[in-house]
């Protein structure tokens, strides 16, 4: 954790001032600061963010850099999920190796925290999980990355993956994930019954993925609710995608927005192009915790996306047909402070006491910083420079 | 039209061969060609692609490289529309210098022929017109620009603007063009003749904006294509967005575009993420003849989009959900040879005898240069180097 003076940046887009990091943690916010012995950078009147947030992405899944992926399948979703499980080890798909190149690129764009989930299954063990380890540990300091334990083939549908997440959350994963609770593991019940049944066991979060859609997504979603009120786990439940919110009647999704809200249960959103995707304006307006991520980068299952925040919040802003300088900055808050809430993380502001995480921006104001998703001109970790001009401090494998 | 030799390309990504233009046509694809006295560029294993269709796009309109425009509103479209209109001249939105800018990012990312369409209104009269002409005249050699003349805020609804339709289309707008004529102008029989008649009169072809949803804008359509048959327009009608056709059940939606390929009716679609818009996969089945379009690109509608084809590839692609590679050779064929059908125009490829229009792309494969979306290492018009490394060879104003 470093010491570090910045002059000449404007917090959140105000007016322009100095910010003294002192141990890692922002100490003070004014102009004219001065510190003798602290190393300086000259932001140049950039607009500085706290560290952006990326909520949902696969940091395993990536071919980045990797030989062209020509054998990409079409859908339904466990097309998809077969089709990965069976190419990784025929096509050198290493995670550590994926993993380091996706997080630097994140890191380059100005991120702060990476939640991702990791692939458990039975034909791959603890592997994928023990790659993504190595990646955590070798960009401590850089980036701050939560693992999901993530049984993406299925809990109840292929034995021997309960014991295999129970092993991975006692190994250091932080957070219980699942997915498709009806259409990939046909047992609602005893899928959500294992999974809160190991977050209680192992005092962690729970992060679902939910693709269904309409009222079988509904269903599913009620199932999660009733088991984070019958276990006081109220804020530490999430649901990634929502999908079902998007293709409801308004007033059903209202309803279960609400609920959402009542039990603390946070959506995180990919704004995915091709699906119906939950009303970012009536999650926020129901008072629903929302995060955002990138999602898979350039995978076995698409070749879409890039590892970076700000893009992230251009493709959610025009799923969302946001058009307005309120609205973009909604997007803002949402890969910030927002999403930093989503993932239960306090105190994710520019304000003395909190971390010294943040990223330089580029434009006249916050909204056009969105737009233009220049180059950062500089990233800072806990106080030190992590990346500059749009390039991580670190060589990328 | 200019000589040139190119060496060692891919043409669609086939084998490497060189490519001898002569007279600003395609004359030869051979490997190792000799044609002394002749430019030679090294396309250093590139492949090579038709110059880029861009097939509904709005010059007149972008704020590009202008200050931060801060007023932006949300909808309905009559919001969008008004505001614009009352807002050019207080920004200082002088069409030809914008409408540079715009034009010459789309020729260094390879684009051969730009549809655009110019508001007609009774507020600007033909200034935006002669505007958009200018910047026509300026760029000829690197660019070619259709002029759609578009009566944006109304034709039936502004009285006049009839008037200045007539005056635009003859002084050299290519194509007659319309907006909703339900929804915006509030009389479909009365503005769909007026719009038929004026493209009898001048002898030019028809592209309408449909925006209108489900079963409204399936009634405008039909009314097109009663019109189109009726004064024997097969092959001369565009419909632009087409939004119903995303909106309305399979069936009713397959029937239509059954209607739209028998009578010739091309359809033009931008991807729009925030709206429901036409299948690619079921238009191209039915057979109809599909360009696609960046549509605005950062103007007072919205702060979204880069004028860049292969940009507007990926939307559409994630749109429509496509992953494969034979997915993204379709969405390659839609911004090339087909969106050159689309736009009337034959002999768009990389043959003999087809005009010398070509852009290279960085990528070991089609598909792969469509994600990769890197700078364009080379631009060709009619033989000659237009733009290079991203960057077009004239200053942007």
């Amino acid at each position: 954790m470093s010491d570090l003076l910045l002059r000449n940046l404007r917090p959140m887009g105000g007016p322009a001032c100095d910010l003294l990091i002192r141990g890692g943690t922002i100490a003070e916010l004014a102009p004219g600061l001065d510190a003798p012995g602290v190393p300086v950078e000259d932001a140049r009147g950039a607009i500085a963010w706290p560290g952006f947030i990326e909520a949902h992405t696969h940091l395993d899944k990536t071919v980045w850099g990797m030989d062209w992926y020509a054998d990409r399948k079409g859908g339904p979703l466990q097309n998809l999920i077969d089709n990965e499980r069976n190419d990784r080890n025929r096509i050198g798909l290493e995670v550590h190796r994926q993993s380091m190149r996706h997080a630097l690129h994140l890191v380059a764009s100005g991120t702060r925290i990476i939640r991702s989930h990791v692939d458990v299954d039975t034909d791959h063990g603890r592997s994928l999980f023990d790659g993504l380890q190595a990646t955590r540990a070798a960009l401590a300091g850089m980036i701050e990355i939560e693992i999901v334990a993530f049984p993406q083939s299925g809990l109840m549908v292929r034995p021997g993956t309960l014991d295999l997440m129970d092993t991975v959350l006692a190994s250091g994963a932080d957070i219980v994930g699942g997915l498709d609770p009806c259409a990939i593991d046909r047992d609602p019940k005893g899928q959500l019954d294992a999974l809160f049944a190991l977050a209680e066991k192992h005092g962690k979060p729970i992060d679902i993925h939910l693709h269904e859609p309409g009222e079988m997504g509904a269903f599913s979603m009620e199932m999660i609710l009733e088991r984070t009120r019958a276990h006081a786990m109220q804020g530490q439940v999430a649901i990634s995608h929502a999908f079902c919110l998007g293709s409801l009647p308004e007033s059903r999704a209202a309803a279960l927005m609400a609920d959402l809200a009542r039990e603390g249960v946070a959506v995180m959103t990919t704004g995915s192009p091709s699906a119906s995707v939950p009303a970012l304006r009536a999650l926020r307006a129901a008072g629903v915790r929302v995060g955002a991520g990138c999602d898979g980068i350039r995978d076995t299952w698409g070749p879409w996306g890039l590892p970076d925040m700000l893009h992230r919040a251009q493709i959610l802003g025009m799923k969302n047909g946001f058009r307005t300088d309120a609205e973009l900055e909604v997007l803002l808050d949402v890969i910030g402070p927002g999403g930093a809430g989503a993932i239960g993380r306090k105190g994710h502001g520019l304000d003395p006491g909190a971390p010294g995480d943040l990223v330089l921006l580029a434009g006249s104001c916050p909204a056009e910083a969105l737009t233009l998703c220049a180059p950062r001109p500089l990233v800072v970790k806990g106080g030190a420079v992590v990346a500059r001009n749009g390039a991580p401090l670190r060589d990328i494998p």
